[in-house]
């Protein structure tokens, strides 16, 4: 595998990711020891969850039963896809956990920053992610699912929804949107608003008061939480708890390198059959294993860039079982073509429930 | 008097004034020949409105009595004085003839571009500019007097309006908005996209559906309209009909040159008593007349640059009361003192309806 150098902004990812470098250079920190209940989920307990910042407070509030609130947002472009999983699965524990979920479908984002239609948006989001967040398990109850072209069918809300757009832009300058966005244009910009309106509000009066706001992501996506963050911070208008956030590993895409949401190849959508996860499984997956079944079985596979393994990290929740996975591949005694089945069965299993 | 290079932009207005070099160069016309009830009206009878974009279908709903809007935007700062009548005027007028008003009070553009705090905002729209419309005459029927930052109390409409301050972003550079603004930052960037938004919602579905909408203005806010009219042509999420405007001419400041809202001493207020009234007039009012009363009734005053006969130009209906005044002071019949006596009392009564 070629090494590349690292790149990592919310534009764009390049290169081979060296986690502990990212975390590093974005100033975050590592996750502190853990209540039991969050070692019960794989994420936390595989280390794919791996760094926050001010994640304590949340941590409090679950600890005390004190109100708290999970939000992410969803750019409504493309397919529902495994790689959406991680996010989702996360804002569903949490709700378990007691959290209010703020699910925030960025439509004006997909306008303002890719030229997609409201209806398409709209189109996309029933279709694709709303359906894949209640596939994965996702409860109508203590959630706030909304459109940010339609905040809310309460007036009240709405107008202090939009009021916060409004008022951030004081609080910040052209270069710190250009940290996020890399070129930025004028509908970028309203677009970096209204995210830091999404993470923000759920904390004025008209939605949840003061309580503390998780935004977990991808490390790419930090430099809209330090947007948000700095403007909250000048703000006077409220008096907003710091936003927390944890930051979560990529899925590598199925034949290796990023998954991307303009490569179907890359990626194993919700709407794929059993027949389609199979085909492209079989077809694309990265594999880890040797030329002929004979070198594999005196050798052994290299789990490490096998994509199915790595897959699999994020959908077998039995460590032992993984541990066994891990270990007989890489003494050979498990083939490619039997560990690809293993994970096209969890793959389905995955998004049917 | 000096004569200056004349610079107009929306965020200045330097030297003398030349109307007709004005029109020529932001591309507006001459008003056609209007119905009788515009000559019924001073400012259009005197010229003082004296071009227009797109007005022939604002005429033509007049006439066939088709709904039409009239819509203006109030920055709540300083004091309502008498240079904002020439607007308010024109609201109510059109508001007589069966206009809608839309009457916008810019507390988002007082807290992005002055740093007023909204609540400073209230105050002072209430205290003074809604104050000063209704002295005028304005009526609550018939009238959307709304605050940017909480555009209704109905959630569809401050939905829309807000949906569509947001996907206008989309359909301007930043070199637009800095014709705008002259020096940009994302708090006026934001407060132009508003403003866009105030001049065009009337026109969707959640507030009056497809109805033309005039919004008179100063020959200096030109730029706003050609911005918002110019994303009005690009949007596809809505068929707008092209803005309508009207241009109007402005009133000098008591001591010549322009009236500024930061100099309390070059215009009269709302909240000026009668007393303050006459002190002002009599003590700031630049003269056209001669130094001695001798001087003056043998060589007459100059009404072309006296102030009170500039300001009566915009509170004396009578046309052939205004000739007199205008005849006896230029053959020295009418001194100063009087014509100020005239003027002060047109004040003190225009305030007080």
């Amino acid at each position: 595998m070629q090494v590349n150098k690292m790149e990592v902004t919310p534009w764009d990812v390049k290169g081979d990711l060296n986690y502990d470098k990212l975390m590093k250079e974005f100033g975050i920190q590592k996750l502190p020891l853990l209540p039991p209940e969050f070692k019960d989920n794989l994420m936390f307990r595989r280390n794919i969850i791996y760094a926050h910042r001010d994640f304590g407070r949340i941590l409090d509030a679950i600890k005390n039963k004190i109100p708290f609130v999970v939000m992410t947002g969803l750019v409504p472009t493309g397919k529902f896809h495994i790689g959406h999983m991680a996010i989702a699965k996360q804002m569903i524990f949490y709700q378990k956990l007691g959290a209010k979920v703020y699910l925030c479908i960025a439509d004006i984002e997909a306008y303002n920053a890719r030229g997609q239609s409201l209806e398409d948006s709209r189109k996309i989001a029933e279709n694709e992610y709303i359906k894949g967040f209640k596939a994965l398990g996702l409860k109508n109850e203590n959630c706030d699912l909304y459109f940010q072209s339609e905040r809310s069918k309460d007036a009240k809300k709405a107008n202090a929804y939009y009021r916060l757009q409004n008022l951030l832009a004081k609080h910040a300058t052209f270069n710190e949107f250009r940290a996020v966005y890399g070129e930025i244009t004028p509908g970028k910009m309203v677009s970096a608003l209204i995210q830091a309106s999404d993470m923000l509000h759920p904390m004025l009066p008209e939605f949840e008061g003061s309580v503390p706001v998780l935004v977990p992501v991808g490390v790419d996506q930090d430099p809209h939480l330090r947007l948000a963050r700095d403007m909250a911070k000048r703000i006077k208008t409220h008096k907003f708890i710091q936003l927390s956030s944890t930051y979560n590993k990529f899925m590598p895409g199925l034949r290796g390198g990023k998954m991307s949401g303009s490569d179907p190849n890359s990626f194993i959508a919700l709407s794929d059959s059993p027949a389609d996860v199979k085909k492209k499984v079989n077809k694309y997956a990265f594999s880890g294993g040797r030329a002929t079944v004979d070198e594999h079985r005196k050798l052994g596979g290299d789990p490490d860039v096998d994509v199915s393994y790595q897959w699999l990290k994020f959908l077998e929740v039995d460590d032992a079982k993984l541990n066994k996975v891990h270990d007989d591949y890489k003494n050979g005694k498990l083939l490619s073509g039997e560990l690809k089945k293993i994970i096209i069965e969890k793959i389905v299993t995955a998004f049917k429930k």
